[in-house]
């Protein structure tokens, strides 16, 4: 199980060595620091550890095609902000008005749609939709060594779950096919839904109301929430994960917390500190300060994208 | 799979044979019924349908005992209400404040704790605590036919869930032990948490307020934030019940919803229409109007309890 060639995606190195000892460790009957399969809970984070995150989060790139899809419907938005600047083409201006605006665009566009239209509207885009500089699909936008480290675990009778900070829907549509992770392990941020009957049907509606947000402290509060237990594995990237992280380090016994950090900035992108999209700096240096292990995605990864395209 | 011994509590009749035809129907390969394993989804209310609810919720049971538990550090309770008429032994005066009063008492009961300390505390009531009439720890008090059934789901490669109107982490601490759904796969209503650092290491703290209520309409939502996909069958026992078994039943192609119906005075409760717990009204009439399964404790249940004591 720990043969080295389970993770062909990862250069030899101290990374990839203290992944599998960690793994060698926990599943070894006989070691001191065995733990029983059920108790073998690991989450990642989505946007930048299990794909890309730039140059603006992929959800946010569905958001904005479906406010120009919807302007017809919408003459309202010509005039008022972040819309009208969106449909003139000016991502940036609309964008200006930081987080609120971008969760207005997101929480507007997702709103009035049952969960099953929502669904549908989702798999059309990801069929579709092409990343502007990568141009490829966002789906084949995953890391190829995060799909390895997810099996590599699931074949080591791990539960392997994501914890976003992204829209829960948005990323159950397709988390099952991309990653092989089922809906009812993905934990992620949400809006209000209401139960309502529309043609003799019962539904649920989104509303347009952020019923909770899934980053931050709120990450190991959700963890709780819909898991119920602390994970024996974490993995993310940026500051927003860091509470996640540090939840999983301070359970008792073996744990194990990495963070990916984006240093190919030829391959990827290079960013950390001063990022408007993940951030990362004080995970960083709780990393540095505590020995979590670091991906660096320049030396650690051989490949980055999944490849061949999986969608 | 479908041999009529796998439900050896479940006397042979309509019940008995409407869940085996069920299982049959979505578990063969060449039928047209055929349901993949991973969409095997079967969600259980739990008070009143996994255990008994009488005559007053067993959560509500811990939490009478950890008021009194808690009395001497809260000397404002003793002309407080409901806690004054609940420390008197007037269990009836302090739930005369309904619904309010309940939430109340398990509110201020649970606050305050983190989530380790909490779980500790329901497992040593879970322990030592005994039903007021029927003389059994709690946990004693399950339904064997329900479990019988849980079982045979999973033989079939369901994936069981509880939902609950009940709070998830109570219910989680001893789930798995007794009905082997892990924590994971608990659903229910739940307190507000603040991630804080306690002692150099960070801990979850229980807020005295809440967060969600898991019923009636909130059952589909929560299904739907938690579990991320429609059931295959719901089984409740309550008005409470019904949305959630609504929204299994409006599921394409074959589903399956199921109705307890208390009606063994002699051996457990009598009650439905006129109950103050676990009311069974509305949902009744449903199930009577579309042809819903309906378990009769009397008739179709020749053992009630889970014998010998599994805790």
């Amino acid at each position: 199980m720990s043969s080295p060639d389970v993770l062909p995606s990862w250069n030899e190195g101290n990374t990839k060595r203290s992944i599998v000892e960690f793994v060698r460790r926990v599943t070894a009957h006989s070691g001191p620091d065995f733990v029983a399969p059920s108790q073998r809970i690991a989450v990642f984070d989505n946007d930048g550890t299990l794909w890309g995150e730039q140059p603006m989060y992929f959800q946010l790139a569905f958001a904005v095609d479906r406010v120009k899809a919807l302007a017809p419907q919408h003459p309202e938005w010509r005039t008022k902000e972040p819309f009208a600047s969106l449909l003139k083409g000016d991502l940036q201006g609309a964008l200006a008005g930081g987080e609120r605006a971008a969760a207005e665009i997101v929480a507007m566009s997702h709103a009035g749609m049952t969960t099953e239209e929502f669904q549908r509207t989702v798999r059309e885009w990801t069929r579709s939709a092409h990343h502007p500089k990568l141009k490829r699909r966002y789906t084949e936008l995953v890391y190829r060594p995060m799909l390895e480290l997810l099996r590599y675990l699931r074949a080591n009778s791990f539960k392997t779950f994501i914890v976003t900070g992204g829209g829960v829907e948005f990323v159950r549509t397709w988390a099952e096919e991309v990653y092989g992770i089922p809906p009812e392990q993905v934990v992620g941020s949400g809006g209000k839904q209401q139960f309502e009957v529309r043609n003799g049907g019962p539904v649920l509606v989104k509303l347009p109301a952020v019923d909770f947000v899934d980053d931050k402290a709120g990450k190991p509060a959700s963890i709780q929430r819909f898991i119920g237990r602390r994970p024996l594995a974490a993995f993310g990237n940026s500051d927003g994960d860091l509470e996640m992280l540090q939840w999983t380090a301070a359970g008792e016994g073996v744990r194990f917390v990495l963070l990916v950090h984006h240093t190919d900035a030829q391959r990827e992108w290079a960013y950390d500190r001063d990022s408007h999209v993940g951030k990362l700096d004080k995970a960083l240096d709780e990393a540095h300060a505590k020995g979590w292990a670091v991906a660096n995605m320049k030396d650690d990864w051989n490949t980055i994208f999944a490849d061949p395209p999986r969608a």
